[in-house]
């Protein structure tokens, strides 16, 4: 995924103020939680224990949602999207990483694709932080 | 679309304390921004004057994905959910749609399109607001 | 969802040779299905028997993602986008939705909501024809 | 992205016949399609030139909604997804991806993000064609 570094280098007006690392790591983050939240979700489905695994798909569900609006506004040059907006959306994205990572991290002795997601929503979560922080 | 009315009445858990009118409404509502926002965006782009509304087309495009996210989260049964991720998720997309009402309503003299977005995108923030307050 | 007609109404470039009933059908069936199927999905995680919908609450998601892209895509000006991706993207669709209601008709006894989701189905599936015929 | 390596080998059920190597490139590429495409369309909104750009911006949405349901679909585990249903999609994805590469190297010589974008939207018509020939 070099294409994030590549593409934030080419936009004609800049990403102005933000920072471009703390922007990147966003980008990348929120792109790998609608990833593994969908394969999660999906692998859960496939265990035998499924019906303990209701939360944690719904919330995999919710989660690769609002990471992926994220991921495509961020994806957009924050001309017009207030340091407002994108901090409320930054913080409800924020909050759905951090509840997936908790409900995930419940199942990760058992079940190794709750592991992996939970660390990608842990990251999400961190990357989140630093860029609600560089606003 | 009494296709939203039917399914909440299907769910085997139904939808808890949630007020079903201010739930249903939601879902509507940002069913009908996420269209009305990729549409107008997209009568943006045709318009001759198309470097003037450069600020319009990206705000629907964000206002398309924020709304798209949370209908999704809204159409789950919020069992997993806790309030105050939906409460935090609704309040970003709240924040969204009366962003793009505003710069709609800018445009909404000159461009018919523009001003039936900033209508649909008007009852978004009521209905948003509205189940805010029945949480 | 008055919006789609009016919307379809406002654009600078109008349809060009698109048929609009058959455009708008198909615009309003795909955000039903879109809606549907993620809540048909979700009521099927609260079932007692998940285990046995395994396959119907995949492809209930599988479905809900190809109908949101095929919403988005007529949502915008047929310009650029050549008559053979439409088509392509329509079957594609079409298929798809075709496969969940076949998938939703096998629980629609005992699960209502698979009963409304096959519905919503169908007509999308009658309405992607109808504007396949109509390209 | 070395996530989509480590998921694919958690998943109960594993991902039966297909090859794991072109399954991963190809939700690899689909995912960076979402991403570049999203961001071109941006980066051509911001260009002096834009009304220049208007084929090329409405194609790159077009393509990111493509590109996003296809990704998605394939994070999921084929098993209820018959290869039929698999191959309409991954043609409509990679017709989309094609018209989209060819309409972003019209400019690729004057903005340096059509040139990244259509490259890589080049790897994912390769990677859809790799996993065609697999299925």
């Amino acid at each position: 995924m070099t294409v994030v570094s590549e593409m934030l280098k080419t936009h004609p007006k800049g990403i102005g103020d933000l920072d471009e690392a703390a922007l990147k790591n966003c980008i990348l983050a929120c792109l790998e939680c609608v990833y593994s939240c969908t394969a999660c979700a999906d692998a859960c489905l496939s265990e035998e224990t499924v019906a303990e695994l209701r939360d944690c798909i719904q919330t995999n569900l919710d989660c690769a949602d609002v990471c992926d609006a994220t991921a495509k506004v961020l994806s957009r040059h924050p001309g017009a999207t207030s340091t407002e907006l994108l901090m409320s959306l930054l913080q409800a994205c924020r909050a759905m990483c951090h509840a997936c990572a908790v409900e995930c991290e419940k199942h990760g002795d058992m079940h190794l694709h709750c592991e992996v997601c939970a660390k990608t929503c842990r990251r999400c979560v961190e990357a989140c932080d630093e860029l609600l922080a560089a606003l």
